[in-house]
């Protein structure tokens, strides 16, 4: 893992450093810099190393699928309009949102510039980048919506979040002509993984320690934020007749008790159902990687990847 | 040409049909119904059947350049602030911000996705979509600078108008394998088509019957916008001494005297001028065209586009 980490930051500087000077790629270069786990890339990697095919072969989608997540993440906080990514002054604010959009519109066609020398791979990443635009659409009609069942929450999660790690893992895969039976085991390893990721996360909000987590705990519930965590906590408060939680949520953010809200949604059940839906998830990918028809030695790095996703900081 | 269309449109409204229902998809078709002269995928097809392939077999990629256009008239669109377009509500304003932001990324994967079939014409089509990101970031970047030459004028405008009308070309002519020598040809005929439509509009703009061209006259000059003509105005006042434009551009853009600046330009020479550059691309293109080895009457259609491009209306 740390050996193909290393590829990939060299892989990200030289590009980097290769990029024009102006305001459209200036931005492209000071997001891509932000250190990162780099879980993607080295997912194409993986994918790769997978079906025999050398690692270093597939840089250039590895890197493709890296920018196209940055690309994401520079047009999302300009809709979430983002103060700051990973502590960093957010593009639209660093320059404006005009070039935000600009850049992130190019940093699109860079990301298919490097996935365009298979054409399977660019119809597998275009589906899978559709999905992802369809992620952001459910998550900020969420917003504006009273309720959103479990069912709903889980599916804007699969497409915003987990497909992408489903289709590094297939991208690589198809790059080393991997069998279709085998891709789709891989695409469902990406897929759970990814959910008990997003899962794991909103936890961590509520749950996890903030020293080690490096944010405000219980964000999300001053915010509202309709997480799995809230969502499944309203369901179980109606059925008991019960309003604590409604009754905070009815409050303007900045006088909610948050230590509260927490303390209720673990007297409900919720962070117990919500870590054994994160261990269902988890035994679901570990699965499908089961039954991927590869020697099991080769499966090694990707079990490295899924151990240390499963990683809990509380 | 109007049988072109014809396919054109059809193919179109059958794309729109068959869009799923949401905010995603919706200012997709929403723009791509605004009543348009649909010249870029025009293009397409033209440059399919001048190496004799079927119009029909290119319709995809036709399609994928129109979006591919119309993308980047959703996200300029908001860049300008501009509340109308083709006299209807700009997506921005009819929706909002954020969903013409994500509508625009999803419209330009779906464009990759029509271009995708072929890595060549993909990867054709990323190397000039990259370049009309570059003339957008050009002309925001004019906005702001006190003074623009000519030639860095000419290359916005190549960047961010006539490289898309060449890509189109090329694109078609990709597709029905044309040989290399030809696409170079092929691309200078629509660069120059581009360049000279771009010149002819920012005479009309001055120049033109308010009533043929549908908008207000002079309202680039009442902008103060820096197009060919005031830059090259500007140019000539300076070298004799006169100040009148630059006067008329230190006063606020409700009290300039846009009837006099028009007059000014027409005295010192420019529409002349700018009438004589557009003859010298037209003449460019015609030339390029010639060269093409296919056989003459295979030029017919493209010859009638060109002859449609270059009909002034005043």
């Amino acid at each position: 893992m740390e050996q193909l980490r290393k590829l990939i930051e060299e892989r990200i500087e030289q590009w980097c450093d290769a990029l024009p000077q102006s305001d459209l790629y200036a931005p492209m270069a000071y997001l891509m810099r932000l250190p990162g786990k780099r879980i993607r890339p080295a997912a194409v990697l993986m994918g790769a190393d997978l079906f025999g095919a050398d690692p270093r072969s597939v840089l250039d989608e590895a890197l493709g699928i890296e920018l196209f997540h940055n690309f994401t993440l520079m047009h999302d906080d300009i809709m979430d309009a983002a103060p700051l990514r990973r502590g960093k002054a957010t593009v639209h604010v660093k320059w404006n949102t005009n070039t935000a959009i600009l850049s992130g519109d190019a940093m699109l066609v860079k990301a298919y510039q490097l996935m365009g020398r298979d054409a399977r791979v660019a119809q597998l990443f275009s589906r899978y980048a559709l999905e992802v635009c369809e992620g952001q659409e459910l998550d900020m009609a969420f917003e504006q919506r009273a309720t959103v069942s479990l069912a709903e929450y889980t599916e804007m999660i699969r497409l915003k979040t987990a497909v992408l790690l489903s289709c590094a893992l297939q991208v690589g895969a198809q790059c080393a002509n991997a069998p279709a039976e085998d891709m789709e085991r891989l695409g469902s390893v990406g897929e759970h993984l990814g959910l008990a990721f997003q899962l794991r996360d909103d936890l961590l909000d509520a749950f996890g320690d903030p020293q080690l987590v490096g944010k405000q705990q219980g964000g999300d519930l001053r915010a509202g934020k309709k997480t799995w965590l809230l969502i499944r906590g309203l369901e179980l408060e109606a059925t008991q007749g019960s309003t604590l939680l409604r009754d905070q949520l009815a409050r303007p953010a900045e006088s909610r008790d948050v230590p509260l809200m927490i303390g209720t949604l673990e007297a409900l059940g919720v962070r117990t159902e919500a870590e054994a839906e994160v261990a269902r998830h988890d035994a679901l990918a570990l699965a499908a990687l089961d039954h991927l028809a590869v020697p099991e030695e080769r499966k090694a790095p990707l079990r490295q990847l899924a151990a240390q996703l499963m990683v809990r900081v509380y």
